[in-house]
């Protein structure tokens, strides 16, 4: 069991090194923009005052305690910070600075351990360094400014900075929320098996998403992982999976990368999902979050795409694994009445209504006849913004208008649906495609760039649903305009 | 030998069904938004007037003669305007309107025979039907009112019309820009081969795109792509490719598929470049058209990226095909004279300066101590554009000094560079991150969404120089405002 309270909980923080322009000063900044609901204490030798608050010399000079110390100064100083921290009671500290054993140096190993050895004896414990550190929303923590306000339900494990604010980013931008993301660099101390081992109880996370360079104990590593996996889904991006990848790595967070062969072992052992890029990790948590496909899930049913991209996803569902029956008599019956005469060769799967030959109240219960099919598994709507002639910012309401009615019908439907919103393009109308993915998320739905990584990343899904049937699975949230935070059941076993 | 002028550079123009809320009224509109350069004639038996143009009753009432016919009205009523526009003297037409030999049904069948029986006897040609048409800058044919007006040296032959406005949008935005583009359709008398074959000699062409759901006759298809493959790259995207996908093919436009293996050994004698998705085929769109490897390049450095996407570059990398040298020692000997001391240890490949250390000229300088390093066959630039926990609105304008500088020391390399740039972000920061993506394709520089996306692509083309090391490759283009016509050699060979 990892008590970790001090490092996402803390009651007050202090940010060494916030000198004007240094790295130190922009921590302290984000933490501020992003409104940090603690004590926070800047600090830098001169002193001074920072954006309202004063600048103490050290750490010793803070008048209350400091449960949580982030360090950006130099790294040759850090030994003798750690031992300040130690001294004053400080519970945790984030090193966000560089320069130790990822250099390959001796000196920046024997730093890094002398580090270790500091806070060890002082039952201090650390993140870092070389890393970002921690984003918790509901402690108001975070290392960008623009992350979002909200709590969700997914965990973020990182070992590098850079891919934590992207996956982050990438992610909210489709509606994931998370409840913890740490960002832990060369894991001197914290390590990516204490953060799996702290979520495997953590009653606030009910994913777990992880980028990981190397491990340092593999056993135990494959032990914890395994109890995690047993209790919450999780998914894993491994870099430097090649040898040259290894290399890198070594040279980035000072990780042993271990062989493709191992991770591989791994993953079939356990039970993670395994990712093969960010884009894959965050659709991975895109659809853990938001998709609740039924256990041997296989029957799709595509909508809204046309000719062309009707051909290309049909070939991705047979490439992903699954089956796309044709329309079952009694939904062709319900949708005859509905349509104009000559659109009875549009019958098929995937399915494509002339919605434009249709008053609104047709369209919407053409809808339903499909939505309300139960010869299938998962519904995907397809959003064809780049693939019709008409200007964009015409044909942008035209979406609108089919995607409101059809988040409208799956509303009353039990089974699952995604949505595939390209969101191509490089002016305002972009942005407009963009508002409709927010709408989606916003209704609960996962949404995804193409129909060929909806597909992979739905069928991964599926997959791990068939090696572990009892795993536990999010529902599909209702409607929220703010975030999902408290939406998905801790136990939402279906 | 084909004889396509009519098609593709058309004096007038009669666009058939030009009625209000029409598939016709919107053709003709994109050609009047789009500025066709010849004689417009609306039809609609009705007659009356569309934006200022006389809307003649039938094509045998234009008092003018009509080279190229667009029809647009319903099915049943094609045979007879093929007729009449063969009494006309008509030489060739679009047929648009869908709903022949794609449908399955024995009537569908039969209209689209008796069409092509007309046309045939009246050596009257066809394009279509179930098709867009013809977009070709030139000479102002376009069937949307979007597209760049810039002509440029890529052809597209298209299938599917949905996918050819993907395709053009989405290439366009990365600065290729088309010589001509044919959306066909069912193929019923103008195919994928004779159009082949009309590249093969086109004056105006440098590289041929496919996107192809079927052929007719497979023999011919190989012997024509084998001479085309011989003088000018080409890259295809095969749909249909698995047992449902040729199923969804038939339904589509009637394409007979023809078996994965079949394509596969086409692809290995023709030397034909495979895409697998819409998104591979404008890859290699963008690749062929600004990328000029040289043959049995396999040397990369990378430069931009820090951290975690390094690790995952250098995967990639790998995987890709491509080595990763060292830095060499005059190289690393240069950049020390730069950088701060400290930064000793970011001298590998990746290539990670510390650009804010420097002023303006030793950054430049170091860029240039790399960009012309010539044990390297191709650089690759990685916008770090969301990799950082800066706002992005203060970011990009760091990106954008690092992309300049970047820009100009490519401009004194003879080896060619790429770069990519992520665009996601929802607000008002992606579409200044399309504004550099836009200034790096103005400077004749290739972009990629992705270091893996960017890494297969241009691995494609070093397989493909391997396979043909005489083959015909685009030299990278000067910078150009208005898009790249007129800035490849016909015959670029390096």
């Amino acid at each position: 069991m990892q008590d970790l309270r001090s490092v996402f909980h803390p009651a007050s923080v202090a940010v060494t090194g916030v000198s004007p322009g240094s790295a130190g000063e922009r921590y302290a900044d984000h933490l501020l923009n992003y409104g940090y609901k603690g004590d926070l204490y800047p600090l830098r030798p001169k002193g001074g005052e920072f954006r309202g608050l004063k600048i103490f010399p050290g750490i010793k000079d803070v008048p209350g305690p400091v449960d949580l110390a982030i360090c950006c100064i130099p790294a040759r100083h850090l030994p003798a910070l750690i031992q300040d921290c130690a001294d004053k009671g400080v519970k945790a500290a984030v090193v966000h600075t560089a320069g130790f054993s990822e250099t390959g140096s001796p000196q920046g190993r024997e730093m890094e351990a002398e580090m270790v050895r500091v806070a060890r004896a002082a039952g201090l414990r650390l993140i870092g360094p070389n890393c970002m550190g921690v984003y918790c929303p509901r402690s108001g923590l975070s290392f960008a400014s623009e992350f979002p306000v909200e709590s969700g339900r997914t965990a973020l494990i990182c070992q590098s900075g850079g891919n934590s604010n992207f996956l982050v980013r990438a992610a909210a931008e489709r509606g994931v929320r998370f409840s913890k993301v740490v960002s832990y660099g060369n894991a001197c101390d914290i390590n990516e098996t204490d953060l799996m081992e702290y979520f495997i109880q953590d009653g606030e996370t009910d994913v777990i998403a992880a980028y990981i360079e190397g491990i340092g104990d593999g056993r135990r590593f494959r032990e914890v992982l395994g109890r995690l996996c047993a209790v919450k889904p999780v998914v894993i991006l491994k870099a430097g999976a090649t040898a040259a990848g290894e290399r890198a790595a070594a040279s980035h967070t000072a990780a042993l990368a271990g062989s493709n062969a191992a991770w591989n072992a791994l993953f079939s052992q356990t039970g993670a999902v395994r990712a093969d890029s960010l884009d894959e990790l965050v659709d991975m948590m895109v659809t853990l979050r938001f998709l609740p496909l039924p256990p041997g899930g296989k029957r799709v049913a595509i909508m809204g795409v046309g000719g062309g991209m009707s051909v290309l996803a049909t070939d991705e569902c047979e490439r992903a694994g699954f089956l796309m029956p044709p329309l079952d008599d009694q939904v062709k019956h319900s949708l005859r009445k509905l349509l104009a005469s000559d659109a009875g060769s549009m019958l098929g799967n995937p399915i494509d209504f002339p919605f434009w030959t249709m008053t609104e109240d047709q369209y919407r219960d053409a809808l339903k006849a499909v939505l309300t099919w139960d010869g299938i598994d998962l519904f995907l709507y397809a959003a064809p913004l780049r693939q019709s002639e008409m200007r964009l910012a015409d044909f942008v309401p035209l979406v609108d208008y089919q995607l409101r009615n059809v988040i409208g019908a799956a509303a009353g439907s039990v089974r699952p649906l995604a949505v595939v919103i390209n969101l191509m393009g490089t002016g305002q109308s972009r942005l407009a495609a963009a508002a409709l993915q927010q709408k989606c998320y916003e209704a609960g739905l996962p949404t995804y760039e193409s129909t060929s990584s909806a597909l992979k990343a739905i069928g991964r899904l599926a997959r791990f649903h068939q090696a572990r049937p009892s795993s536990q699975c999010p529902r599909q949230a209702g409607t929220s305009r703010h975030g999902n935070a408290g939406h998905i059941p801790d136990n939402g076993v279906r």
